[in-house]
């Protein structure tokens, strides 16, 4: 099976090149019946557009969403979900230099490889800008998981280079530009991101993941653990280089009696789990860490080669996010809800259980 | 589709329980007309088998391999490969007080929610023990790599709670009951295990993996990255936490000028990106690093509940190792094996590349 | 996984309801660097489209094919192929009769069943207009199997009613607008359909189905054999009610000395098996044949009941085909396609033969 | 994915060969907490086993069951069911000649082109042997099905050459070794059996399928209809040449007016659709009509080539079955129950109706 699906009942497939005619997915396996509407989806690819703060890329899409099809009378029917954002604001121009070079830390040079060809403008088919169709059909995922289980998923950065939110407060992020979980450090985020604007450099940032009233139960073990495929989801997002579940690398150094979670009629006693045992979810919150790597689109030239391998160098311009972790936290929320929504439908499917 | 299954084209079906009649497996879709024996995944299998050290668990199965189907007159026929390995060594007795109780860090409780009934002995499915067959299938698709590639997997631990491997001597780690990959510290971790069994407490640890020559273009965008496959594929193993790759969560605090790895008509100068960009594979080694938790199954008494939920305290007898990571090092290699093989198959289908 | 998908690793999934904004579909795993122009595609669509003969439906839709994505400089990149077809003529008024009703023969009363909603204009996703996207899609698969393998498809009708084709001649069926394959019943064809669009009733028909230079070794056993996924994909066209390999039911009365195909040096003696042998393609030519049933959707009136269950009567009225067999045979050969270009991919990967 | 695995969420895998150690196959997805026993699934073994009358193979294989791994004190659990069937009764030496030649009608050719080697011991995967482990599978859905829907399954033959069930008796059936729907033709078919022992031939029949209290609403538009997957299922066992649902090739002649099924509010008028509609079920009993081809393993010489394309002649020995469709009636129930099954499961996944 081809790369470009995720989730085996709640099933996404996307399309779409980063400056090409339009991005878009198609939704299949949504429950019927289930009140959608243009603004559900509309309000979390907001959350990921760019253009919106100076911190973040200045490419400005709208990134309207259009239903095609699967809804009717403002309801899901069952039949497939199509949505599509059209591309309004792409550039290519800015890419002819990068045509016959290959950017180091893209996939230019390993799409080449593989299929003889490649698409370069802005990166083709490997563009983050692909998540914006992830983004889209995550926010379906999210607002039924809300209303049939109050389930809520959040995701919001707890470091940025060497700053470290701490304590975390979740809700910090929701209101500030960074989504940055500790608001005393706001300033020296911006000052962070000003100097490497100026310099023409980017940062890496590690996203904290929480999810609230996930169901007990969901999962399928051996292989498709929860866990496993809450990694696959996440690994699958540009830049993202580890994943970790609950206590994480922590885990690394500790004592089994320590680790383990006690568990007391009322509740467990702790979470190093990461609200998740043998590959099904607890009821405990699902926690996790997960590691973004600095943008390779900087304007600091870098040594490579051409398409004929002449060494040369290679500077991009384009307008970019010098920590592409900020807009990323609507991506892992999305994810999280595709995984989620598909281990719900799939428990129901073997065990009958109603959410 | 249910979770017992991993793969596409090079497809693993597990089945079995700890304490029941036999593990097994299918492999189904491996190329036909290659040569398999008996002893190829035997092979395998003894680098993983229990009793074989005082430092790890003294249950006793001689995990011995059957190929059922899917090879004739010593080569593979395009059918499924049918693997079985029969339990010898199971003492459910050693069970019986579990029954009614849950054990913390287990998934004990998490099965009956889900299932609403548990094979309690041993844990059932939920055991380590299901990955015998892992290693089973991982030695077929480890063999052709090599045999068709000269594609090498290896997996080593580079720490066990505070001990730490430095220099990491990949090559040290086959000569130590341990596989651990730096020989001046084998005293120490033999110290910690006798320790730890001592006090009936098990320790975290980390283990290290690399791919070599690993053809340059496997891997599908967007969702089925290789690194997406290979971390569903770690994360799918019992007791892992975290999986990174390349720099893994170092990136956090890495600026994108010294990050990204610049070209060289020869090579890459460095490897950041763990032999993977934009999803695939560049031909420079695969590494990363996965994180395994301590085992929960200790002598030391918990806190937990019975299926009434009531309050109650457990102590898990039976035989278990105090770093399950230590036997752990044949399984990220077979998993490992199972995904390049499977991504290998993959390639050529949609692009025709022979091997 | 939900119905909307079909193929493995050549793989469609369509979606649009008959009086949505849209059809559309996603091809995902096309080989890369194959020269792929919107006139591939316009082409099929033009001999499956309405409104071109007064013997087919009277609805004028442009059909034109738009490409969104995977196409590059004229060439596929290996990336998911999105196509999009706009509706253009759908009047919804004419359905607003039935909103309330359910047509005999129709998907009315199970969809509602199934989704406790549907989409009630013009039959929604279970309309045959849903096949516009499996033509578009077939168009690809069926250029890649002409320009690699010579490999030619061509379905023809070889009975409408009583009206039978004898002989069989496949070149006829090209030159004329019922697709038959006997020029001297084009007049009582042609008699036939104005007697049914006067009595406002419609007759079912028989396709035929030649598949030649199929390579050998093509399908799965045991399951996906090649006759199997045919006869799934076949029976998956709307109206389909019996799909017949070789000599079909003819075998029921055979003896296995004659009807066994026996084989010379220079070829097999007969064709009995219908080119597929143990569910794997043989060489010879594939050959089928596919029984349409009359459409439902007529004048005369029908006994029904409303969607409260109370008796009623329905006509339909809209604009359809007499025998919508006619217009399928673009829809046969597009399945054809997509089940042979998926096997090819499919035997290419795991046993490596280059097409 | 490779061809031996059926089904998404009730999804079975077979292995094993004619003549190798052991047939089997895991059941995984069945749904947890339903009574299961050896004696389930050794009744319906029981009624496909050869060796029973002097009417089918002489082969005599015991056909005993094993319950290797998925049910735990008498229950499933949710784990995959893991089932063997050892070959006892093997006789490779009766092959020995055909080692070098091409059987005609079988899958010899094929097998030997696609994979470059066949395990040709008793047609090896090829054989209808490989069925055996599909009855199995299909005997749990069975028994999950009627305890859960009075879902009832029955297959029965109404045609042994020119001898045909007039009327059809489905009970009559149950009561003869021929498992034919017409008990005053018994006789006959007797006489015609006996003949063709004599002479070393064989004959085709057709098979007659009844699935009553089947729930509405199961099947996936568009492409995984539930008659594309039980023509799926139906054309993958061995032998079948035509799949025909309700009325079948009768709709080639048939109006519309006649053809579509009246509504009343207590019942359709018809069932010429056979129970589905649009792809669903629409409650009614689901019918359809089956054929087979003559079994080309008969004494009768034929003419054929060796492994170097040599002509030469071969004849059939081994132990076989005049007449395959005889016991090929537990096979057709078998994977009905599977198809069905498995839409079970998916329609309570994605729209959670509970059976």
């Amino acid at each position: 099976m081809p790369g470009n699906t995720i989730g085996q009942l709640f099933r996404v497939t996307t399309f779409g090149e980063s400056h090409g005619i339009a991005m878009g997915c198609i939704v299949d396996g949504c429950p019927a019946n289930f009140e959608l509407a243009i603004e559900d989806i509309q309000f979390e690819l907001d959350r990921r557009r760019p253009g919106q703060s100076h911190y973040t890329s200045q490419r400005r899409e709208a990134d309207t969403v259009e239903i095609l099809a699967g809804v009717f009378a403002g309801k899901t029917t069952g039949a497939p979900i199509a949505l599509l954002i059209k591309n309004t604001d792409a550039r290519s121009s800015d890419y002819s230099e990068i045509k016959d070079k290959f950017r180091p830390g893209h996939g230019d040079y390993t799409y080449q490889a593989k299929y003889g060809i490649r698409d370069y403008r802005g990166g083709g088919r490997a563009s983050a800008r692909e998540t914006v169709a992830r983004v889209a059909a995550g926010a379906i995922a999210k607002k039924f998981l809300w209303q049939n289980c109050d389930l809520k998923i959040q995701a919001v950065i707890t470091q940025i280079g060497n700053i470290i939110a701490d304590p975390v407060d979740i809700n910090a992020s929701i209101h500030n530009e960074f989504n940055f979980a500790d608001a005393t450090k706001l300033d020296a985020i911006a000052d962070l991101i000003t100097e490497l604007r100026r310099e023409g450099d980017s940062i890496g940032a590690q996203v904290h993941l929480i999810a609230s009233n996930v169901p007990v139960g969901l999962g399928e073990p051996v292989f498709d653990k929860l866990n496993a495929d809450l990694a696959h989801a996440w690994m699958s997002i540009n830049a993202v280089k580890g994943v970790a579940i609950g206590a994480g690398f922590n885990c690394v150094t500790a004592r089994g009696s320590e680790f383990r979670d006690e568990i007391y009629p009322e509740n467990f006693a702790s979470n190093n789990a990461g609200g998740i045992l043998a590959g099904i979810s607890t009821g405990q919150d699902i926690t996790a860490n997960i590691a973004f790597k600095p943008a390779s689109s900087i304007r600091i030239p870098a040594a490579t080669v051409d398409t004929n391998n002449n060494p040369t160098t290679i500077v991009t311009m384009g307008r970019h996010d010098p920590c592409v972790a900020i807009r990323a936290v609507a991506i892992v929320e999305a994810m999280t809800a595709i995984v989620l929504m598909d281990h719900l439908l799939r428990q129901r499917g073997q065990n009958g259980y109603l959410i």
